[in-house]
């Protein structure tokens, strides 16, 4: 369970993120918030390969709850964030959110997301468990 | 209140759609869902052009709650269906999901989702009322 | 060699093709192209995963040459065309263009792409002959 | 005209950008392509939404020669690169390159392109004269 803000990954907005409403398209936050997902993994001292190599394993998105709160536009600067909810046997459950910094430099939540995730074995698709020393990192970030 | 299967749109997975894992990305299935959506309004005899032409609004995406039950793979002919839940004063909440056929030509569901959207004005993004004939349309989808 | 007006291909333009310029993003043409030639190839009879399947092949786009003639925008209605130019041992060239109906009807030509794709081994990427049956049958598109 | 190497922009390969053929999908890497032309004209003093505001005009892409060499795989540390070849009244042309550093450390070419960008108004998209300081500052890249 983390308690601070967590780890942060900077996105910037470029055109193939936006959509001719102008803003950011909905599903391009999923990507970014991959993105951040991904660094944090790195951050944590896992590589994503490593993790397919050495324990057969890959995290898999069960379920996303999104809320879109403001539009991000072209040429943002973003955070998006990764904050660990929870780590249980085979899933986790994480919160992420998307902010920029506003005209007074305040900050700004334009996207929340929880997302959950399984660990999956990565011929079979199927859970199974967090090997011990991703759960142990994890839990630390 | 829509009680039958709704609406259902056909959509193909090209290599696009896929990633490494060998399935669907998962924010991808926001824009076949999207799709459906797109033509559930057009079916219905509203263009998104002509909404912002004739009224000035736009559906945003506000909320997403999506489950990743099954994955989907190249190549798969899926079926996206759009559901509406409920029909607000400027706001629609629809039931989404992303089936295919299995191999006895049962149904399976890959992935469903709730879709909140919000009518907004094409300029300010503010919330406005869904025009009478949208609603009164869209109502015996 | 080709003389026709070859194979065509419908592609509705969603706002998951836009950019905040307010036309469709240049990489998302590339998409539209691909999904035309999988189409032009299950046309003539071959479904992707079968090639890779039966015959442990698939094609590699090598090189693209397009012109961007003129922007399609949210909401067209698209056709995309494939044209074989020639079908070597290892490589076939298309002409595939992206076009839409003008306002009197007139036919516009948006897009305009030189394809090369290389027919290759399914795990080493390398250059294999193209399955006599798929050669004999793009021959005749 | 430049001679060195020109700019470059790190680009990390996501899920998102690879498709299940177990590469980088072709179209992707025009989105790279443009991360670093973005980053290049912001490197030269130039911020795209300045550039509409201030002068009215953006760069559109008029034509995209690509060579595909080498594929890129998830997770991969990508080098894009800007030199801009020629730069006339109202088109500029670069060459860019993907590049990866190979076991040994070697430099390896994955990609290549030549893309020719029109200077253009914002509104009416016809060509414009590239604006003096830009075309200045683009000459010394």
């Amino acid at each position: 369970m983390s308690s601070g803000a967590g780890f942060i990954w900077p996105v910037r907005v470029y055109y193939e993120d936006t959509d001719s409403g102008g803003v950011v398209y909905y599903a391009n936050y999923l990507r970014f918030l991959e993105r951040a997902r991904t660094e944090w993994l790195r951050a944590a001292g896992f590589e994503q390969t490593h993790l397919q190599d050495d324990f057969d394993v890959i995290f898999m998105v069960r379920s996303v709850a999104i809320e879109y709160l403001r539009p991000a536009v072209f040429n943002d600067l973003l955070e998006v964030t990764v904050e660990l909810k929870s780590c249980g046997r085979s899933r986790i459950d994480v919160l992420q959110r998307v902010r920029r910094r506003g005209a007074q430099g305040e900050e700004m939540t334009l996207v929340e997301a929880q997302v959950g995730l399984a660990c999956v074995n990565c011929q079979s698709f199927k859970p199974v468990r967090i090997p011990e020393p991703v759960g142990v990192a994890l839990r630390k970030t």
